[in-house]
């Protein structure tokens, strides 16, 4: 067994922390929240992230980066992806050059729109292993079973990981696709916000499901032009997290989504959700990075209209619903 | 304005006549339910499949099948698919050549697995139109948002179709592939009875994206095999309308695979779902058409394990979460 870093408590790294742990792995979490920290060590609960959590003994949490750092096989980066290269700045030259570094968040790094595994080895001489997939931390955090897919640079490292995570409740797959990984999950999430935005507004599971078929068609196509494979984006990491971000009350995009479509602000609603909408970063993110690769993103672009220039969503999604198309083109 | 005769007053058939009517045209329903075609006439509702409706005053209904196809332009045949062929049977001879007849059943014949449209035009000389998509009946009644495909073997028939049904909430598009359409809307049936299953084992949201996303490749490769184009399975009809069925609980497929994950014989979650249950025809189907084709349909035959093998559905939905895959193959 190993001993496994944490940087960041939140929900999905908690949930995962807990499972290594359960499989006989030492694992020590970093949060600079000291409620959250005392919450796992005295009360072995996350209350802030999931409620109801039994965090098994052999989970440490500590207001220490050092401590997450030392001695570690693996090194989980849980955070989001505006800080991913804070963070590995933050601990260049103190892990030894074997250490596997795994990012789990969803999204690419804002003003320079690349994608996590990039920022990462940018930063730090090691490894890097990306974990996608459709996977609810509330799920994986009570065993309910769930997919994950595991890719690297190197496969030999994607195929570590997998091992690393295998559980009877969590299946591992690999994928040697990493851009298409790490895009997939990244517009899934713009998809997800806008769907939630649809529920807001009232639409029903009809458009719904129209509008989550011509997000699969923009994800597939925005990834493809960045050089993932579109098979990826048909997969688990693309179109079953897109599923389980559009249709689960677990999805915080879904919910800002859902509060935005509800004429809340941008501001209202992130606030209201309280944790990290990737979908609006990644949102601005992609529609930078469209003047370069200048494919169709009428999903996209439309939410970055509300979110962006004060559109009223009613008006845009009603657009989106009813684009001038007699032929359902592909 | 044109004429138009509905075979069947259920909830789909219903909700479009309603559609046309508000358009304009005279709608005639012929249901063989003396107190369907009664609350129609009298109480402009159709409680039996949908509450809470207001029926225009231009729908008709009728116990007498000869004045629902009487001088009508357009015939929708409103029924599921195992009668598909003795109702078509039974107004041969009866109805002009001209007379565009259009199906909006999502199966396959039992018995022949013939494609419903290949079965119309075995038994009548008409032009023939398949009109498919993420559409429940209970949505399209309200008039929330909803996509629909119209195909034939003859396009300038799905056009005329696609003009018929075109409404502010409706919006229609064409698909040339008609096997794809047909064939997409028949499996999906069979993969959101599995979902149902899941969910009523207590399975959660990340399951059932994973077995969404394998269930969409078993569209795809089943489609391909029996000649529709790939696009088709991942467009309105495969994708879209396999997210609307295996998420809401509008879907009587997805209901019946609850009840039985629940627990209860294939009789009994019939009986209490009160509507036909395509799925389970579809799965049959599809289960004897493989003995032709012979593609992997893992979930299509774990289905047909626990509906006429009595195998425990728990235990198959654990192996289909749990089959021993390393890599995710597409």
């Amino acid at each position: 067994m190993s001993k496994v870093g944490f940087i960041g408590g939140g929900s999905f790294g908690t949930a995962l922390a807990m499972q290594l742990a359960k499989k006989g792995n030492e694992v020590v979490i970093y949060d600079r929240d000291s409620e959250v920290c005392e919450d796992i060590n005295k009360n072995r609960k996350n209350d802030k992230y999931i409620k109801g959590l039994s965090i098994p003994e052999n989970v440490k949490a500590t207001l220490n980066i050092e401590e997450a750092i030392k001695d570690v096989k693996y090194l989980v980066l849980a955070v989001p992806s505006h800080v991913i290269r804070s963070i590995a700045k933050s601990i260049s030259g103190k892990i030894d050059k074997n250490v596997i570094v795994i990012s789990i968040a969803k999204g690419i790094e804002p003003e320079t729109n690349k994608r996590l595994s990039e920022v990462i080895e940018e930063e730090l001489n090691n490894p890097v292993v990306i974990l996608s997939g459709p996977s609810h931390a509330e799920e994986v955090a009570i065993e309910l079973p769930t997919t994950l897919v595991s890719t690297s640079n190197d496969m030999k490292y994607a195929e570590e990981v997998q091992e690393l995570f295998m559980t009877s409740s969590l299946r591992v797959y690999t994928n040697d696709d990493i851009i298409g990984v790490e895009i997939g999950g990244a517009v899934k999430n713009i998809i997800a916000l806008a769907a939630g935005i649809g529920d807001g507004v009232g639409y029903g599971d009809n458009s719904k499901a129209a509008l989550m078929t011509r997000g699969m068609k923009e994800i597939s196509r925005v990834g493809v032009a960045l050089g993932g494979k579109e098979e990826t984006f048909y997969g688990l990491t693309g179109m079953g997290d897109l599923i389980v971000t559009c249709t689960s009350l677990h999805s915080r995009n879904r919910r800002a989504g859902i509060l935005i479509g509800k004429g809340k602000s941008l501001d209202e609603a992130l606030k209201e959700v309280g944790m990290v909408v990737e979908g609006v970063k990644a949102c601005k993110a992609f529609h930078e990075l469209n003047r370069r690769i200048n494919v169709s993103m009428p999903i996209t672009e439309g939410l970055y209209s509300i979110l962006f220039e004060n559109k009223n969503p009613e008006q845009v999604v009603c657009e989106l619903m009813g684009r001038e198309k007699k032929s359902e083109v592909h």
